[in-house]
């Protein structure tokens, strides 16, 4: 490891830290050095305050002259709240900037990198940049696409199933790994399940975990069938939104109105399209959304190609049963070469579990 | 680790070595010290022949005197073919023996040691005996109980099926996971599907690895449905036996018989029981069984608590499909909370794939 690379892991460690509470902007975190010594440090953490390095600049305040400046994403060259950083670095006398990544927007990247090398500044790029672009992942995709980066999560037996074939399902994963996935729901802006979870679980699909922010809770329920006294009905825990089709129940809609609920009617005649919530999801700045529905659910966005990424805990555990449910239904797949391939694919143990992380590709 | 744990080592792969070629009887490695020079190893090869002391005992001739054995498992007190081993260590003049493990039959655990301390050698106990009670879980289940340990496997997507809605399943696995499975088919004395998966695939069932050798084929056919050109009757790669019940085609039994496959006919009157199947094999010194049948064999077999271990390789894969058969199948449990847990769980990547192994527990 070089000193580039310890002091960018630094930066990425404080970019990482505010997981949850930045978006729909990125995580950016910033280190300045004088002289060998760390004179400041930043991050940014919330959208519409300062970006990491001027947070960083703040905190050096006169030492960040001569200094080098190391930053998660490249400082931005456009006019926001607290202008642009590129030129405050620039005025604040900075001699070098190592930058992991530069911005993913290829009609704005290289600009800051511009502005501070005709301003003399030595810039390098690249400094752990897969570890930048992997921590906002979320931000990449939403930024391009104007679409939610969405995660499937199960939790599964060995055999894939998630209930017996009676429809047990409490529980199969363990404690830790339960705690893991409230982690994941406080990291996301919205949550989502179908109408059926609801009416069986009747779920909060809270964050239960310290510093945990609650995501919105997205119900698809094409003809409004939630009880008036479910829990995400009626709990002021969170916003909940509920997607329909055109034959919703009308008084249902003002009734659900008038407790507080957000119902969106959208163009579907029977079940709602994942496309459709999706985009209009979109459109809402929410910029990741955490899939936690069932089979049919899972594997309606799956053959939409929508989900960018899978996370499956695997319990120990063996239940068996033809007519137990699995957690990725609907028709299915007809040959196995046309089967959907994950990348990038970890395991790693929480708990007594293994929790499975992969990234879907779709082919053309 | 010690100078014990480094010669146990050792001792530990010379025994593994041998791998699918003692059985039934165990795996044991051996190796001589004296003066801190190595002088004699050894292995057991093959039933019938010297054990692992034996071996090392010949290498050291003279050498031995007066110098200390690591021996994976308690030398034998019994006269087979070579002698009692522990007299044989007395003998050579050995001054202290260390061992890995016992003897797992409790009848005469401890008799080898007896007759070391009688002669007055130093005997520790001990170093390394997980590692020695694990590679032998084969011969020590098998020597207790008179049944065959039943290892089942199965290639799997992500979410547990093994083929698609319309039974497609080409390739599921990656080539690495592929020849894993061949190398576990050469470690088992004998391997074993249902007839479904005969009429389906047609498979061979051999082992395609250097110093690999074919298990026994075992076929569950409760009709004798089999086609007398399927390529486990026709190759003579390996030896077939086939299971039926009371209700089996005669004309279908000679016509096999005349073609060499040997045909059991069990007590039962419909599908053939896993249990009489496995009391057979024990009675026939089959030590170990392989099963790689659907997932109804599977499930039959597991809900007869007749499944020791459990080998999956999970592919990156993803099909979906409410009607896509999982490698578990059967009625199945109906509540989570009476699961087959799985001990000793862990989880390795071969190629693309991830292989689990983990130990079902049964509880009362």
């Amino acid at each position: 490891m070089t000193n580039h690379e310890f002091y960018m892991d630094l930066a990425l460690q404080n970019a990482i830290a505010m997981k949850g509470q930045t978006d729909p902007n990125p995580l950016v975190g910033a280190v300045i050095i004088n002289d060998n010594r760390i004179v400041g440090v930043g991050s940014h953490l919330k959208a519409g305050e300062p970006h990491a390095e001027i947070h960083a600049l703040r905190m050096a305040g006169d030492k960040a002259k001569g200094g080098t400046i190391y930053v998660t994403l490249e400082p931005c060259s456009h006019h926001g709240r607290t202008g642009p950083c590129a030129e405050a670095i620039v005025e604040a006398g900075i001699k070098k900037v190592i930058i992991a990544t530069l911005d993913p927007n290829p009609i704005v990247a290289g600009n800051g990198v511009r502005i501070l090398e005709d301003a003399g500044i030595e810039v390098i790029t690249g400094i752990r940049e897969k570890e930048s672009i992997k921590m906002n992942e979320v931000f990449n995709k939403f930024i391009m696409t104007k679409k939610p980066f969405v995660t499937l999560k199960a939790g599964v037996t060995l055999d894939g199933k998630v209930a017996t074939h009676t429809f047990s399902s409490k529980w199969i994963t363990s404690d830790e790994s339960r705690q893991d996935v409230h982690q994941l729901r406080s990291e996301n802006m919205a949550i989502l399940v179908g109408i059926n979870t609801v009416l069986k679980d009747n779920p909060s699909l809270t964050s239960r975990i310290p510093n945990g922010r609650n995501p919105i809770r997205v119900i698809m329920d094409s003809t409004l069938k939630i009880p008036l006294d479910a829990n995400v009905v009626t709990d002021n825990q969170a916003e909940t939104w509920i997607f329909t089709s055109q034959h919703y129940d009308s008084v249902k809609k003002q009734q659900l109105e008038e407790l507080g609920i957000h119902i969106f009617v959208t163009t579907s005649e029977n079940s709602v399209n994942p496309n459709e919530v999706v985009k209009i999801l979109g459109e809402k700045l929410v910029s990741s959304l955490f899939i936690e529905g069932g089979g049919n659910i899972h594997a309606s966005f799956l053959e939409n190609r929508l989900v960018d990424k899978v996370v499956l805990y695997f319990a120990p555990k063996l239940i068996g049963g033809k007519d137990a449910p699995t957690f990725l239904e609907g028709t299915g797949i007809a040959d196995m070469a046309d089967a959907v391939e994950l990348m990038d694919t970890m395991i790693e143990k929480v708990g007594s579990d293994f929790k499975f992380t992969g990234y879907p590709t779709y082919g053309n």
